[in-house]
């Protein structure tokens, strides 16, 4: 936002916004600790400490509140990946695949895990949580061409990228029960210069 | 089993045997269509056909029950993988990687993702699915390793397998909500082709 916009905004536009940012942090946060079941309008609500009504003027439904706070906590974390190579497409390609697969450990991929397989179950959540889904795919498949200097014009490029990011969601996913680090980097160190000998 | 064992079995042991199996199947595709919110020892008793007491004879919590089915079908999966391959080790890695990431679709995959994730926020059940977790990990590990004819005596071919197995977890993820089979087969197609050259 530039100082232009800042200054037309008034106190009452910013204390709004600041509202709806704590709602969305606490829906995330409640998500991952507790799971679909757990987490409601009114529990977020007091966990961000706002009140239920102000909750529902911002999220009028349950479905609202869960999928806005996923996205925007995956927009987040797409911009503060872009900020760590500043320059764009790196030589350094396993720091990039470093980096990709911590977006699937922590608390964003465990609460968008918990939207999924709710998801998978609830019919007034699913196409929200799909169509959710197809985008952040689309943009984190963009943004790891981009910093793998990957060039998706020869055969083969797009889908070793697409399962590059498969593989990451598959080690999310191992890290949920037990800390999997250990295995995970040695991992990671392997299938990054496997990537680099195939991206050439 | 051999002969000999079968005809030392009573009647009232096969009935036993066979309530037993049909609870735990019963148990796997209420949990992959309904959760684990959903997914009780009646709901599952009645869905087999079985007396709440029965159930409970064979299963005396709700735990016991689904730990137990999730562990029987992992098994069942095991015992039909090997099958296809009855010679072991193959040429056709394509073949056997295309086997190996079905293990990771399908109601199975569901059930067991419903348990982990259920796992991940109840204290009761999150000890015994990590330990079922670790002995269905390492035996799909040992099953792909022998599989794929790969040598875990050379530097990076074990991390190179483990990684396959994330991927595969990763596809599974990816196909809960949209049927994703014709993205997966290009990067199945592209993943097996760089694990023959890096396999050797």
């Amino acid at each position: 936002m530039d100082r232009t916009e800042r200054t037309e905004r008034t106190p009452k536009q910013d204390r709004s916004r600041a509202t709806r940012q704590r709602l969305l942090e606490a829906a995330v946060s409640c998500l991952a600790e507790h799971g679909w079941a757990g987490s409601t309008v009114s529990v977020v609500a007091e966990r961000a400490g706002v009140s239920r009504g102000a909750a529902q003027h911002h999220f009028p439904t349950r479905e609202d509140l869960f999928t806005a706070a996923v996205e925007y906590v995956a927009e987040e974390r797409s911009t503060a990946l872009r900020a760590l190579f500043p320059q764009g497409a790196t030589g350094d390609r396993r720091a990039v695949v470093t980096a990709l697969v911590d977006l699937y450990t922590g608390p964003l991929f465990r609460a968008a895990l918990h939207l999924w397989v709710a998801a998978s179950n609830e019919d007034q959540l699913r196409p929200r949580v799909t169509e959710l889904e197809a985008h952040v795919g689309r943009e984190t498949h963009r943004i790891a061409v981009d910093l793998l200097g990957a060039d998706e014009s020869t055969p083969g490029v797009r889908e070793t990228v697409q399962g590059l990011l498969d593989m990451s969601r598959g080690l999310g996913l191992a890290n949920l029960l037990t800390n999997d680090t250990a295995r995970r980097e040695r991992v990671v160190a392997q299938w990054a210069t496997l990537l680099d000998q195939t991206l050439g």
